[in-house]
């Protein structure tokens, strides 16, 4: 029999369609082979055919833009929104505008093109974290922005256009609109309850357990209750907090561990699928940090878009979360 | 220069990248060759495919389930939501559970496996907008049922699953958040303006009108301001109407030729793309008939999402809606 479920915090139903549940086996399968290896623009010695480097993870006796990073940031080469831009707001009749100011980066993972971030040691997913961290911190304090959106896209029916392992970094002079439903949400529910939202789901996902994938000291993954897409698995910190780039030395190294574990175990059970994954943290200077807990949702592409959901919002969800986190903890 | 804009009625934020824009010709191509003609459940001679008919147009001295039909509705053989599961809701810790009740309907457009929406005459199209109003007004008689949802899905990028044309409609024991929240927006408006939100729109489209398409005696196609995909475009009635279901004759007659002139424009303008249509009208028995104006969005499958859609709401559309519209005044 099929639920419609709804989400407390943004007020989101979904229908999860038990009478023919999907299983693994039952989504189509993509291929991954490397194609573009000779011609990446990504891989170390042609640093050149980027923009220049904005960050990155070297040691400390080489020079900017030199061939010997681990990790590397630079400006994406057709941005969506740029530095550059002078901050510009105007109404045009009925709608409100505001010029393209922003950041929009690319983080290269490692230099090996044949890795992909499932092959990274922990040692080295946790560069990458600091990365992102890093470029927050920078970002951050630029007053006109409001929020860095911090995501990945893995395969083609994710999005992915460049097949060397990376991840994006978009900084926007707002907050957009999912992020502060999200964020109003919690808020509200704190006005109401007196506590976080999702620490209240985290207790809830403990005492139920059947919807957990996997843990370790400060992390958990789960899948969610009420997932927008089968087998969507978020990784939380277990105990509160509001920022990720609060997150410290261990904390990182913790967060490497879990985030390489849950990919894998997708990898693993879904054949390696397409996916994104994006981090939703506070916007910038969030004078609420009890309201809020910044998390990693991650999203499997192994089905298309029925229309249907455009128009209404509404997902519907071929796989019971309880069940996909017992393939996923099985995997 | 990339702009920021925000739709005044849910306040969604939306990047036209301007820096890249993007014509028609540069858009990847689809192939919708006819493949499944020979073993079509939707086809004439083969009803006994397909749940029994809960609805059809055909020469009134022929029986039900008969193949004389030139338009017919059957319940989804696999759907998300069935008509005769009992409406029970619950709490499951902090999230809301409802059983899938509503109902799931398919609609077969013409009994000729080789003709499109696109295809139809004005009066074959005349008889499928009269099927989705004889179905609303069916599924709006059951009082647990709060909306139904019409949409069509063409081609493989846009979720169509069988070649066939039809369209789906899915009815509903909840509004859907987006439909909700389009609700809340244009009421909000109502109460601080004194009038439609969507007849305020029309009034800009037609003193700026360098984003209309075309129109007719009753209706008007334009692409709208805050757009979520390229080439987005909306049909909607010129003069204030809340629910689709009270169009008249003469009015479904001239929806019918609006919707077959957008079609083909934007079947000639961007080489025939998969598309997602939907309806989005006032819910079952809504009570404040002057705030909502119903319409009709077409979306052109022209693009993947990039993941960063799904985690923030804001989309990164490369086409500015002016520029779209011309492109498809001229085809």
């Amino acid at each position: 029999m099929a639920q419609l479920r709804r989400d407390p915090i943004v007020g989101r139903w979904v229908v999860i369609d038990s009478e023919h549940p999907k299983a693994p086996k039952d989504f189509p399968k993509e291929d991954h082979a490397i194609r573009h290896g000779a011609i990446c623009s990504f891989c170390p010695g042609r640093e050149n055919r980027t923009p220049a480097e904005v960050d990155a993870v070297r040691p400390s006796e080489f020079s900017v833009n030199d061939s010997s990073w681990q990790v590397r940031t630079v400006p994406n080469k057709f941005p969506a929104l740029v530095h550059e831009e002078r901050l510009k707001k105007e109404g045009v009749g009925m709608f409100d505008v505001i010029s393209g100011y922003g950041a929009h980066e690319v983080v290269i993972e490692t230099p090996d093109h044949h890795k992909q971030m499932t092959d990274l040691t922990h040692k080295e997913l946790s560069l990458v974290l600091g990365q992102y961290q890093r470029r927050y911190q920078y970002l951050a304090l630029d007053a006109r922005l409001k929020y860095v959106v911090i995501f990945k896209n893995f395969g083609i029916s994710a999005g992915a256009t460049v097949e060397h392992s990376h991840s994006q970094i978009i900084a926007l002079p707002m907050v957009p609109k999912t992020v502060l439903e999200e964020i109003q949400g919690a808020e509200h529910y704190h006005m109401t309850h007196g506590s976080c939202v999702f620490c209240a789901m985290l207790e809830q996902e403990y005492r139920e357990r059947d919807r957990l994938v996997s843990e370790n000291e400060s992390f958990v993954s789960f899948c969610p209750f009420v997932p927008r897409y089968a087998f969507e698995t978020w990784i939380m910190p277990k105990a509160h907090q509001a920022h990720f780039v609060d997150l410290d030395e261990a904390g990182i190294d913790d967060l490497a561990h879990q985030l390489s574990d849950t990919l894998n175990r997708i990898k693993r059970c879904l054949s390696n699928p397409s996916y994104n994954f994006y981090l939703h943290t506070s916007p910038i200077n969030y004078g609420r940090p009890n309201c809020y807990h910044w998390h990693i949702e991650i999203i499997p592409k192994l089905t298309r878009s029925i229309g249907f959901e455009w128009g209404t919002g509404l997902q519907i969800v071929p796989t019971f979360p309880h069940e996909a986190a017992r393939f996923l903890r099985e995997s």
